[in-house]
């Protein structure tokens, strides 16, 4: 894996970049919708790649369980098995352990758990978490961390944060002896408590990775508490590495990262939320279950070049989500992946064009302050 | 509308023909998928188009209740709101009101009913259904008939024929009127009783129609039965108008009554079936559920030209079923449709080319006998 830094942004830490792996390049900043379970929900690999996406995430831990990496190996990994011929990011499984996983005891070796699917024991550790990214035939590995919950007592942070940095130096051993994917990512922890974010950075640095998480955030601490960990850590990784902030976020919030000098994010919210019925657009979220929608024969968005824009009303797609219409919710969850990606490639075009600032500030306007509101549910 | 009869088989009652309606024209023995809620379930248009439909059939007893033929009409009528420029044929809603809706209470004037979704009181009446299709924009409109079940008494069937005639009289006049949509096609009743049958196609032939339907079978008598009445029913209808046996079905059942006479079909098989995991293939129906295709990595059907089968597995496809991904039942819908579709065209070219009767042989016989044994599921 290459990282090449394009350009960087005069007046904030904004720049983009181009990541070069084994299944094409993509670049940064960079949106990737989530295959959770080797498909990301409701769309095909080509309804991705008619929506601008050039990187999936796909997760390691719903997959180790179903179909097993057994499977995925037997008919050629996870880019075939998946019909998706591009770049993959897989995280580690840690965070979903800590999450889903029932009946979990954490200790230096790695994470004993039942699976959520049949309640079998599983072992989970640094060197697993390596070997199953590679089994899969991920382009981007992801290192095993501990996640902690929001809010945390600070020892239980600290503790985490000196098992996370174990855990990395380990996966990092197996990654060079040439057992590893293509590349792997560190993941930096610390909650909110910077002194902690500090000292996890610095030490992942020392060991030194192809590129830099920072994770443990989006996990229930205020967006503005948030943007400033990330921004503060960001800046303590190098400049020559992709830094990705994980399970990051709403339009405003990711603009808003982006500004901070990160280039990769990953959220549900484009799929998830198309689900539910909330469409993505400049002017903030359209809840197309509303009656007011009932029967307005416009597209979510004019102008959008996505295939629910280009042939549909929102009266139609309202009724599809009414009555649970696979299409609709399809072509929802399209044009919200539509509506990410394109983003992130305004925002990519506006810093080639040292203009980032100006793009920032005009798009938050019309986005509006209640743009986002979705992100509390 | 317009019904040209292209080409008749010496050896049997099969026949290719075209019909031409003001959004089209689509070649018969024709095959249309079912887009109860104005979707086609998990297909988009674009799906339908690559699989080779040229008409699909649309429900009015559900548009009607959810979003309202009033939301229909507002956003320019069926084919706008849904997205599908071709020929739609919609039912009357009589057959829904006779299996759906609780409460009904049925007079010579129509049936009064409660809504299956929020148990409001309706009416529908032939005059209603003529005017509700209509005012979706359908090509092709059902007359109101009254529908009974298998087995049913003789007396009942008797009194359901008289009562489908006499209604069938009242949707003509409406129709003549100018009310109506483009083409009205009669329905024969009778259940399996050739007399009444006979009366019953007597008596719209003599009313007339710009098309024929064989109602009333694929309610549960045998296969070979409802074979042996549509086909004894057929023979009684204009040769020079199409003529279409609701609700069949498999595809060894459509081979055997093209054989018959038959021109057109509507069956959710091909979907309901794609979403559980059921594929059909010229050898059979694949039950992809099966742990047999855990590690499977050839297609549903090698040769097949549909997206399903171009760029996945039967192992993902499989993975995809068993954890619900919506990405899967899409695709496996698409084969099917694609199937059925195909299977159509397959047949008109042998009738073209004078060759039916070897290849609904051939077709049989790879098939297999237990080719359609999700017929009784």
């Amino acid at each position: 894996m290459k990282f090449e830094l394009v350009k960087t942004d005069p007046a904030s830490a904004a720049r983009v970049g181009a990541v070069t792996t084994a299944h094409g390049v993509f670049e940064t900043p960079a949106f990737m919708p989530i295959g959770t379970y080797g498909a990301v929900k409701a769309l095909s690999p080509s309804d991705l790649r008619a929506a601008g996406a050039h990187i999936i995430l796909s997760n390691t831990y719903h997959l180790s369980l179903r179909p097993g990496t057994d499977v995925v190996r037997a008919v050629g990994g996870l880019h075939r098995f998946m019909g998706w011929p591009g770049p993959i990011l897989t995280d580690s499984g840690g965070y979903q352990v800590f999450s889903l996983a029932p009946m979990r005891t954490v200790t230096d070796d790695g994470v004993e758990f039942r699976s959520h699917v049949d309640g079998a024991l599983c072992f989970l550790g640094p060197e697993e978490a390596v070997r199953i990214q590679r089994e899969l035939g991920s382009d981007i590995a992801m290192v095993l961390d501990e996640c902690v919950p929001y809010p945390v007592e600070r020892d239980i942070a600290c503790q985490a944060v000196d098992r996370s940095i174990q855990w990395a130096a380990r996966c990092r051993a197996v990654h060079a002896s040439g057992e590893g994917p293509e590349a792997l990512f560190g993941i930096v922890q610390g909650s909110v408590h910077e002194d902690l974010r500090e000292r996890c950075a610095r030490e992942l640095v020392r060991i030194g990775f192809d590129g830099y998480a920072i994770g443990g955030l989006s996990v229930g601490e205020p967006a503005e508490r948030m943007l400033e960990v990330a921004g503060f850590t960001a800046a303590l990784l190098p400049e020559e590495r992709p830094r990705y902030l994980m399970g990051v976020g709403t339009p405003a919030d990711i603009v808003r990262a982006v500004a901070r000098g990160i280039d990769m994010f990953d959220c549900v919210m484009p799929t998830r939320n198309g689900r539910n019925g909330q469409a993505f657009t400049s002017r903030g979220v359209l809840r197309l279950r509303g009656a007011r929608y009932r029967e307005d024969a416009g597209p979510i968005e004019a102008g959008c070049p996505c295939e629910a824009c280009a042939g549909f009303s929102r009266a139609y797609l309202r009724h599809c989500v009414n009555v649970n219409e696979m299409l609709g919710l399809r072509l929802i969850s399209l044009h919200n992946v539509t509506f990410y990606c394109g983003l992130m490639a305004r925002m990519r075009e506006a810093i080639r064009r040292g203009r980032f600032g100006e793009f920032a500030q005009a798009f938050l306007q019309r986005y509006g302050a209640d743009g986002d509101e979705t992100h509390e549910e």
